[in-house]
């Protein structure tokens, strides 16, 4: 099987002009197959900022009201990632920047409002993987933007961690895959104060034993579950790190 | 040769979900292969006022400075063109949203500052037939929106009218090409005030004489010396007419 790397990394990265191009550097020294998936929510938020839209976000999540869709959609399917296919092209990378309504890439259902109504908010139900295959097969690199639709014509906000995931999963069955999540640390540290205590490599049960110990706590333990649930369902291995060692083999290594 | 009939549709249209959906309703009617082109200069234009910038239009072409690039970057290139998309998988079509960066679809160069400057605004290069016809050849609909990219990283804001025209001649080499430019009125009128005077069909030298006579005059000509350009490229026939009537064979034939 032909291995395919997807890369996950946050708007922070790619909203600024020259860490953009240093991420894209590395990005395409990547060998084989690639995917990338970004967020940009610092942009949204901004933007909302001046167009006097409230930004409200519960555990993380931006709270999608009709008019911080439309803001969404601005920001994630136009203005960042446009500036990335662009800047893929001058690369002589043959980009091609998508929402899981284009090619139907990615059908999401609207998260039904419990405790919380989250609004125009998806989760994902299924991704075309022959759609996606078919790009890669063609030597295009597909770039994800986190927003889905729902088959009914309504576009919807979704979590660009879960679209890489999803997209990880069902493209296992026809290809080696590598998923990788940028945030600002190294890897998974064993002592949050020092940039040096990466995790090399982390199991399952190591991670339940770290997590016992309080040495993994708080916003790392959603991700990492979601980690070894891509391991699960196929995966090859998940590697956590920052966007300037994605070529290099830094992070923290799930397998 | 297969038939391929390119529509390009104005902002005023494609902005108000009650006209979008009413218009790619009689879109998909359209038998045979389909791109669609759209504008999006009504939301562009209430977006800059809403974010406090100055639209600055002239001869009906936007001067695009940075800030204004961004905008129809978000406009153009997300909230229509997304919209328009979604809409489109509801009815079962498999659409494709494209800026020019994509796939390296369309290729511009940045109008050099001459008596005016209009900033970001670029001038079609080259249209990438290949990469359209293989998603045609697929059953992908393509939708453009009017952005480009100069093959350097930067994007640009190109006329979707010029779009429609250029994709439309580059494409006439692989297909049976008709070329269709809505606008207000049922077609080209002999008598401005009166709606059912539409000329039916027009040759060039009707077309001169008509200009000579003082009936066709102003905003017309320039579209129709485009339209006469396009057939004299390859183009089977270019239509001008209203929205409503793009799957009826109304308004103006020019062969």
């Amino acid at each position: 099987m032909n291995h395919l790397t997807i890369v996950k990394v946050g708007g922070k990265v790619v909203e600024q002009p020259e860490t953009l191009q240093q991420f894209l550097e590395n990005f395409v020294r990547i060998a084989g197959y690639k995917i990338l998936v970004h967020g940009g929510g610092t942009s949204a938020t901004q933007l909302s900022e001046q167009l006097g839209v409230v930004t409200q976000m519960v555990d993380g999540r931006r709270i999608t009201d009709a008019e911080t869709l439309r803001i969404v959609t601005m920001v994630y399917g136009g203005l960042v990632n446009k500036n990335i296919v662009a800047k893929l092209q001058a690369m002589h990378v043959d980009a091609l920047g998508l929402t899981g309504a284009d090619m139907n890439v990615i059908l999401a259902t609207r998260r039904p409002a419990g405790s919380v109504d989250y609004g125009f908010v998806g989760d994902v139900k299924e991704v075309n993987a022959p759609a996606l295959n078919y790009l890669l097969e063609q030597n295009y690199l597909p770039v994800l933007s986190p927003i889905t639709h729902d088959g009914n014509g309504q576009l919807l906000n979704t979590n660009a961690d879960t679209i890489a995931g999803e997209t990880a999963k069902a493209l296992a069955y026809d290809f080696n895959v590598r998923l990788i999540y940028c945030f600002e640390k190294k890897g998974v540290l064993r002592d949050e104060n020092d940039d040096n205590s990466v995790i090399r490599s982390l199991t399952h049960d190591e991670f339940l034993q770290y997590k016992e110990d309080g040495i993994i706590h708080a916003g790392m333990i959603p991700k990492l579950e979601n980690a070894f649930l891509a391991i699960a369902a196929g995966v090859k291995e998940v590697i956590i790190t920052r966007p300037s060692d994605i070529h290099i083999g830094g992070g923290t290594f799930i397998q």
